[in-house]
Order: C-alpha cells, then structure tokens, then sequence
C-alpha cells in the first residue's frame, strides 16, 4: 500500500486530491492521512494543500525498492529488497532467509554494525554513506564454479561505476580500486552439499559518500569513497541499480549455461593485477610472481621466478611494494 | 551437576548414601532427592533405600555424553554433545550453533521430524531407533577438499560396525551398505568463504534399531537396519562411540596435513563399487562406465564405453542393474 501511494505520488505532476487517491484505493482518506504522515517520518517531503491534496516535492536518500526501482531494468536481481536501517551485517542476515528466498532477492542497510569483510575482517559501514547490500543467488552449478560468481559481481560494480563515469579497476577476485586505493569489496559465501549449492550470499560494500573522518588509522591509507575521488556526493540509488542491472546481465548467461565470457572481458579489461609483479597468499604459503592474465575459467595466471606458471582460483593477492595497501 | 550425580553413581559398586553426595557436591540432601527424581524421569532406574542411599540399576537408552563417554577415547570429537529429545534435523540444528561451537562438537537427536538426505531428499528417522547426528568440523582446508571428509564418515561408520562385528561395504562417496540396502547416509554441508571454510556439518543417519513397520513403501527395498541384518537390538552407545573414535582417527592427519591415506585405504577395501558397472548422474548429466577404483585423492576412477577414463570427485553413483536400489 505504502509503495503503492509512493509509485502514484512519483508518476503525479501536480496535486493528487485525497479523494483520489482514497477511491483509488478503496481505503479512507483518514487511512491515506496517516499513510502520509508516516511517509514524511521517513524522509519523505509531501506538500499538503485543502481542497488541492497532495504533491511530493523529494524523496529521501534511501536504498528501498520504491526509490531504487526507476532506474532499474532487471527481471529478477533486486526485484525484492529487503531493506533495514541497520543491520549487523546484510550477509548475517541474508543467510537467515537464504532457503526461502527467492533468487535475486537483496538486503540492504542503511549501516552495518559489525560489517564483514573477508577472512573475518571487518568492513566500516557508516550510515547512510554507502551501498551495503547482499544479493541471495541459487545457481545450479558445481559448487566448484562459485569462485566466479565474485568476478561477475566485480565486473558489475566496474561497470555501474562506469555508468555514473567513473573508471575504476578489478583488484582480481574481489575489490574495486580507485586511485590505488580500496571503494568495494566483494565477500561471496556459500552454503552447500557436495554437488549442489544451497545458496550464494554475494555481500558488496561500495564506499560512496564516506568522508576522510569515516575511515579509521588502519584504513585511511588504504581505502577512499567515491565522493571523495570526484569531489562531490554521488547519487546512491542510481549507482545501486546500475550496478544490479549489470550483475543481472552478466550473472543471466553464467547461471543458464556456464557461460562468463563477458565477466572475462570486463576482468581482463580493467585489471589492476595483470602485468604486475605480486604476492600470493593461500592460507599459510606465500608466494611470489608475475601475472600474466586471467583465463577463460576466472583464473588469475601468474609465472613463478622459476618460470613455471600456475592457475590461482582464489587466494590474497597484493601488489609488490605496495604490501598491506594493494 | 547432573552429569556429575550419574558419573558418581555409575562408578560405584554399592548404594551412595544421600549424605556422602551432598558433602561431595556442598548441596543439600533435598536437591539430591530432586536431581535423583530428576534422573529417575528420564529413564535411569534408582533404587532408594533408607539409610544405605541410593544405587543405579540401570541406565536408559539414550544418547547422551553420560551414557556415550565410557566407550569413547577421542579427544575432541563428541567431547561436547547436544542432546535432543525430538529435532526438525540435526544438520539444521547443527547450522544454528556451529559458527559459535567448538570443533567436534555433535549434535544428536532422539528422532528427527524432517531428516534430510542428499539432494533434499528426506530421511527416516523414528524415535530411539538410530543414530540420528550431525558433526560440526572446522578444517582450515580450502573448500574445494571437502568432499574428502565425506570419505572418512563413510569410514568411520565402516570401521565403527566391524568393532561391533558387523561387516558393511562403502557405496562411494556417502553411503553404508549391507546386504544390498542402505543403513546409513551422509550428508556433508559447508558453509565458506571462497578459500575458507567457516564450518562443514557432517550429517550421519544410522538404521540401528528400525523395523520392517519403520520404512515405508518407497524405502521397504532400498533401506534395512542393523536390527534387521542380525536379528536383535544393537546397542546404539557403544556404536555411536566407536564411530566417533574413528572418525577422530581419521580425521586428525587430514585436518593437520591433509593426509586422509587410512580413509582411502579403507575406502578401497570395503568399496561396493569397484569392479562394476555403474550409471553416474551429476546435474543433468548421466554416464555410464566401469569403476576401476578410488584414487589418492578420494576421486572415483571410472573407465566409459569409449576407454575413456574420468575421475570423479562426487556424484549419484548406482550400479547398472540396480538402479533405483544401489
């Protein structure tokens, strides 16, 4: 109901008269009354006039389905928001609804109280600053393949950046950098049985108008936000449907057949890694070499001092000389 | 304290007088009578005599740690048991508290309302008739290995019958067979990041004590008990306990160095498969073939039609002739 009336008041050039949109409804117009007045508790600016009715004059910056949906074009990814002011974390939470969801179902918050990012590090998620979301997926495929679902999801937030014309680069397999510096991080977890996913929860955090202030000691050196690369706010709703509009279009062909091929471009295209000369960490061993691209599979191909090469499926990549930063 | 009252009463020969346990625990003689009362409610047969205290005469069939720990010699594996009278299914249950719970700890349940089997199939599970358990693992192991420690459940379980003299064969990854029929399934999850495990639950259903009455017309071909193979009640704490004891066993070298050599060897010895002529479905997919064994690594070998050889690291697996049974 309450989106119903947000939907009516958007498409409304002028004054909608309570008498309207109460036969509209079939509800009274002391019912649309309090609908309003708990849109305004929300943020929302609603000029009332007698005998005219009511006009909206803005919409507050939130991530709920009503404000992100118009500049939306996707047929499942994000057609379901889930959207809360705070959350511990949005992965907590998505797992909490995983079986019953449908697939492309988000969650989204506002803030995250102890936001994850991956190995159990923590992720600073401010209110109201950032795009803080999980995207729920059912995939069929071998489990095995999931590694590739987190470049579909860096390919995407690249590609949305674009959108709103900002280049980035795709730390391979799961960051966005920005002037040397960390705006997303892409955490993929699953749940599953040896040859079936039960579910994929893909949590991103885009760091969108943090200022200096949000970032602690250990991160100011390491992490930025877009605002603070263009010098100006950016306008969350349409960066998060931009990036779900892409995700679906990439995501679509990968779920039917297999098929990544366009992830692959994307990755390749705006790689930060390839050419560089890197540290790969896999639980307890370290290596060294240089990366010489990606493979049709997602695989960061790297050559070893001793000229051997090897296919990395994951692991901790850093960039030589800049250890701790990239 | 509980737990402590029936340990002192098993380890003693003669009545414990009333005084003796309150001086012991520094409570009073009518908490005693409260906590024998207790006991006596859930199935432990006391004898109360005046003034010579009280003696155990018997301790219920239930799968508790008191009841399990005097067969067990594990260090960590079901040194911490969930006890439940009736649960919708351990692994779920299992799922709610392993990223808190210590590794090893093991959830069991009495009876099962909705026990679950590979695929969402679902698993009989009447009260007091099986084992009904699920272990919560976490190897620091990279996802992709998982599928070994299915491996050395099926051996453990093996290994855990033939100490109560029962001979079974392993039905490559998940399964126990005797004569022809599964009596026990298992049924690993994971939850991970893309390189980390959080944690594997590792479900195990064993046909203890079922009869003929407990399967219904689709299993009454396919499933049998224990109970049923030789002729009387098994006695399901000692087997829960040796099970557990192997699986500690097995489970230790591949935790620390990823070695899982004793389950393959095991695997090999007591595999149903080998040797015979098989159809495996993965996903959509069905082959045929002949399994020429098990590899190093826990892969079933399999030669095709065309002298094809293929390893597979999991898959529905029946043998040709059979199909719909084994």
């Amino acid at each position: 109901m309450k989106t119903k009336i947000i939907r009516l008041l958007k498409n409304s050039d002028g004054f909608l008269s309570g008498e309207n949109i109460s036969d509209e409804f079939g509800v009274s117009r002391s019912a649309i009354w309090k609908y309003m007045n708990t849109l305004k508790e929300e943020g929302y600016k609603i000029e009332s006039v007698p005998r005219k009715g009511y006009r909206l004059i803005s919409s507050p910056d939130i991530l709920t389905l009503e404000e992100v949906e118009e500049y939306m074009n996707t047929n499942f990814i994000g057609r379901n928001i889930h959207y809360f002011n705070s959350l511990s974390s949005t992965n907590t939470k998505a797992k909490g609804i995983a079986i019953q969801a449908k697939e492309g179902t988000i969650i989204v918050a506002e803030e995250q109280i102890r936001g994850k990012g991956r190995l159990g590090r923590s992720w600073t998620s401010p209110k109201g600053k950032g795009i803080w979301m999980s995207i729920i997926l059912k995939p069929r495929v071998d489990p095995a393949k999931v590694a590739k679902i987190t470049l579909i999801g860096a390919a995407a937030v690249n590609q949305g950046l674009k959108d709103i014309g900002i280049k980035s680069y795709i730390k391979w397999p799961n960051d966005i950098i920005i002037d040397g510096k960390k705006v997303c991080g892409i955490l993929t977890e699953m749940s599953c049985e040896l040859n079936m996913i039960n579910y994929v929860i893909m949590g991103i955090g885009i760091n969108v108008n943090l200022g200096r202030e949000d970032f602690d000691d250990e991160l100011i050196d390491k992490a930025t936000s877009l605002k603070e690369v263009v010098g100006e706010e950016i306008d969350r709703k349409k960066l998060l449907a931009y990036v779900l509009n892409h995700f679906e279009e990439l995501y679509i062909p990968f779920k039917e057949s297999g098929d990544i091929s366009k992830t692959i471009q994307v990755c390749r295209r705006e790689s930060i890694l390839i050419g560089k000369e890197v540290r790969i960490i896999n639980g307890d061993t370290e290596k060294s070499g240089k990366v010489l691209g990606i493979d049709n599979e997602g695989q960061l191909i790297v050559e070893h001092g001793d000229g051997s090469i090897e296919e990395l499926f994951s692991g901790e990549v850093s960039i030589r000389g800049m250890e701790g930063y990239l």
